[in-house]
């Protein structure tokens, strides 16, 4: 009910700030059998580490291990059908860092609406809102990606656009390739020269930069999402916005389905075999429900908040001030919320999976 | 869990589908003494009636009175703090207007995905995927509505675009005037002309438009929001996306904000009495709590997906067919749209507001 | 959140109050295709009537036909996997009766308590505290009962203590035959000229009387419940207790299990075909989740409130007063709330059985 | 869903099994402010160490430290109104002591039902079923009481009756004294002797013993629980029940109640400031709600089902055997078990307090 805990079935529960002594989160409701192992989180966790070498000039020097430990949930390899714990150590707490905006509201930042809600905050790095919590999606994530693997869903997600420059992206998983050799995470080689050229020019002048993250989950099965509230577009689309930098979210054709007519818009049902030949402009959902398309989601990213630039705001008294923000901050959250993304598809995904085998066709108990 | 019920606090759980008896609702967790009539539950639901004086050439002659009752949980006028149940009976049920569709999938429509789920399907306009459902989500948010006047907190919406032409939008509650006026529930006068000729144009070939809903809410208290999952935003972008029609979501600046640099982006903190005065790219919430700026988001809808021309399909035998769907329907979700749009942001906000009074600044048991 | 839902994934939104137009509900997540009609929902609604042939004198002579009315969820005579609303209009509002206790706090009833909670109160006939909820609860459990039939699971209850005086409760389903033939739903033929005796003795000083009701299934099917906090006997506890009458609940030996030793309760696991044959202390619940015995488990409920002695109290005003209760009272909720506790029960059950179709066996989606 | 969460605002989440890394949990949603340190939290833990002088030779000699260790969500000393992290590693894991039991199932225990439900489970001292899981459940418990403290609740838990002996139980917290200096946590001096000898008796058998533990909470605030599913009563009852052990919750006279007359068990109503001189049967909770006298209730807890004498069983592979159970354990969950009801009974009461607040009275966002 805080928000702390993610699902309904297939659920992360996470707690941490970036200067306690640990993050960490329980994953409850993951199927018993399915094999886990700290190295394929860890994987997942060392493409959201800053310095990682996809992340190119774009992300911050700060060395952060993020060394997940497995607590429980786990026996012989394989989980036991109870509560996964786990934990991530705060390693490099420079406090002395954050000394300075103790008495002044960054903006951008949640320092003003923390103060209003709980009446005080924790200074040190943003507390609860540093990005530094999304260390626990990325762990939970990787044990959705391994129960969605045994049923052979695979989701990725990849950088699509940075700086306001577009990538060409591929309409499949296949023509992908890996997205995670290349720098940004890059759906494609061509466009990295320009986004690296991009990210020198803003960082020169002290700025930042946003961007689109896309994701997509294939092959998908039908039937997914449920009638009403709780469509998978619906709870894709939670998901995605309560990443930190997130600002907008679309599902297939997205924005652009608002300015195409309706024979432009509808895609065809095509008999199997050919049923992926049509267009996708549904992004694999008609009213709420997975129709066996791939899911193709965006996540619309701002620029990163803390600039090196002098702005106007207000003091813990209430009167104005000007704050300029030091410290070593990433140029943008592109790449490093790209894995972050796509744990929050594989954990909405991989709660759906668990919700779906309830209904009529798979009732079997 | 099946996605009938919205909120966590203050919820709405309805059923019904467009061609059973009646669709209904529970309203769980309004707080006590809030004033209540069906009058005002009423005025709402014509908003989204068809045939409406503004809905104009843009939505079908079908007449559904949906006249809400109220069943429980008012007495003398006001809540009594238990579950207030309503019911909108059915009342124009032309089954034989749907018997042609019972074995071929729509386009565009849940039909295939509702079949895949659940094995079955009730065909008669759609089920429980019916654009009728949406009657419940305006009656729920009007009570939703009657607690937020009490704080003070105004909730409207109105469309922002149509078929691809943009109206100006005031910046203020107070400059928009009285949407629910004007045609389209347009925001402004000048556009409406545009929009009625884009609808005639459409309305000749068959097809079908779609736009865009925007939503303010203002004044906005400070702290509405949860740190990690349930960010503000997050749960905005779920109830938007939760209505069928919508594929995309933006809050504040939305896809804007990602090609901004973080200069540009961030809205000064101004000291009061100033503090409106600034930019609001953030719409009114930071790292997912509200900030006391009016909370801005808009909704992406697509074009309505019965137009009048034929469409590759197949049929439950699996085989390639075509379909050409006839019937009375409305050319654009837009203008029906925008109380339910108005009803889902109301329902999120009154949710929000009941978990606050739990944080430590209010808790005074 | 406010307590009008019960159940996680088969759930059961209830609304209304003894003196409002209608009470009613929501059966959420019940699966696709499951037989249901509205004479099978009436029929578990008739054992609850007071007047009904078997609760002989205990109650009162108030006629209420409690006609449920299905709105939406089932088509051609099966559940569609969506939303099932039901209506039960009331018809017998003599609001007179009540008057005179709009100003007085009765004992034994809610009447102090919501007046605290709500800082007002429908002081009609108990508004939502009323007896008369519990129709819903029938009428939900009737559905549960339809899906756990499609399982094979039967659910019964009876009664088996009123007014200190214990029945001979044979030990299965099979040996109690029919209790819905009998008075007081009694679980033999011997007992029930005593229980008469009692309830005619009480009635005629003005006094009510408590009693137990026990509730088993069988065949049960190993593996529901959950292993910490929904523990299956943590549910069915909270299943029970949460009828307004109850005050205690049972598993299996229950209160006679904490008098044992060890070697006297542990239940012999003794090889199939001979498992049913050893003692079943536990109430076929180990810790936590079932393990193949029949459930066991008991509530005890207390007198009913309204007995026609003066009581003293306190008026709105605080201040010291004296009541005497009139109007149309039953002497006992036995047997009345039978049905009662055999449709939690039965909701409790469907519920898991929802949530175990998840678990690594049943996983196959 | 998989319940490893206990409360809806104010929750506890767990996880952690006997013989893993470490056990720990989430409290999310206490309030912002609460003043907690960690030695708070060992005192409680403390209590239902095996070993500590109050559980005398009812309990094992193993030694557990118990150690907790704060993880986030407190910062200088108090809540930040985010989420509470803690850990408490294992550090003595005999695995040698439960190598005998790999292949059968133990009565008494969950092994059979466990396997029934994931197909396979962690047999090193009961896994997830190991009672060292309530370890967990007492820090949570802590820190509710930590917030129940601010509000000047207070709950206490003490025996009141052990291996078939009733202790004499006084009416208020104030005349219990400290139970937590007496053996056994008991209400009274005079009943310990009798207590030692019971256990001596039935320690020199091998067999283990029952006992009953009740829970008073006061003062208690008028307006806790919720009208109908969720009433105090019924979420008290699933707190003790979810205990392992426990097979039977009373509230206020229980049992009792039911073999009351009407007009034996309505509880008076005094005016101010008389009004805790009156009976108190209801044990606080009048139709679900509290009203403001004293809470109690009370948990029959069953003997441990690990006694030292042979026992008919089965093996994974279905065939008679018999097993002797070895190792070390207690002689009875009296009094380890006393802190763990007293912890749930104020996380239970914790989360009423939180949802409270946004009732009519208290809303003032």
């Amino acid at each position: 009910m805080s928000g702390d805990t993610f699902g309904r079935l297939f659920t992360l529960t996470t707690f941490g700030e970036s200067h306690g002594p640990a993050l960490g989160g329980v994953v409850s409701g993951c199927p018993a059998g399915i094999p886990i192992t700290e190295a394929a989180i860890q994987q997942e966790l060392d493409r959201r580490r800053p310095g990682a070498a996809q992340a190119g000039a774009a992300s911050t020097a700060r060395k952060e291990p993020d060394r997940v430990e497995l607590l429980s949930g786990v026996f012989e390899g394989r989980t036991t059908g109870t509560a996964i714990g786990f934990c991530i150590r705060n390693t490099d707490q420079r406090s002395a860092d954050y000394s300075a905006i103790k008495d002044v509201f960054r903006p951008g930042h949640g320092d003003l609406s923390y103060h209003a809600k709980y009446g005080a905050r924790d200074y040190r790095g943003g507390g609860r809102s540093s990005g530094r919590e999304t260390a626990c999606r990325v762990a939970g994530g990787a044990i959705a990606q391994a129960f969605l693997a045994t049923l052979g869903i695979m989701v990725t997600a990849y950088t699509v656009e940075l700086g306001g420059i577009r990538a060409a992206v591929p309409g499949s998983l296949a023509a992908l390739g890996n997205v995670w050799e290349r720098p940004f995470f890059a759906p494609e080689d061509a466009v990295i020269t320009a986004w690296q050229g991009r990210v020198a020019e803003i960082k020169a002048r002290g700025d930042t930069l946003g961007g689109v993250v896309e994701v997509r989950a294939e092959p998908m099965p039908q039937g997914l999402g449920e009638p009403v509230f709780d469509k998978l577009d619906a709870r894709i689309a939670a998901a995605l916005m309560s990443i930190g930098a997130v600002k907008a979210v679309e599902i297939g054709a997205g924005c652009e389905a608002a300015r195409m007519t309706g024979s432009q818009h509808n895609d065809p049902i095509l008999p199997l075999p050919h049923r992926q030949e049509a267009s996708n402009h549904a992004g694999g959902v008609l009213a709420g429900i997975s129709d066996g398309r791939p899911l193709v989601a965006r996540a619309w990213v701002k620029p990163i908040a803390s600039h090196h630039q002098p702005q106007a705001t207000i003091g813990t008294d209430g009167q104005a001030t000007s704050i300029t923000v030091g410290g070593r901050h990433d140029i943008s959250a592109i790449p490093r919320i790209v894995p972050v993304c796509q744990a929050m598809a594989a954990l909405a995904l991989a709660d759906f999976c668990c919700l779906q085998t309830r209904q009529a066709g798979a009732m079997g108990i």
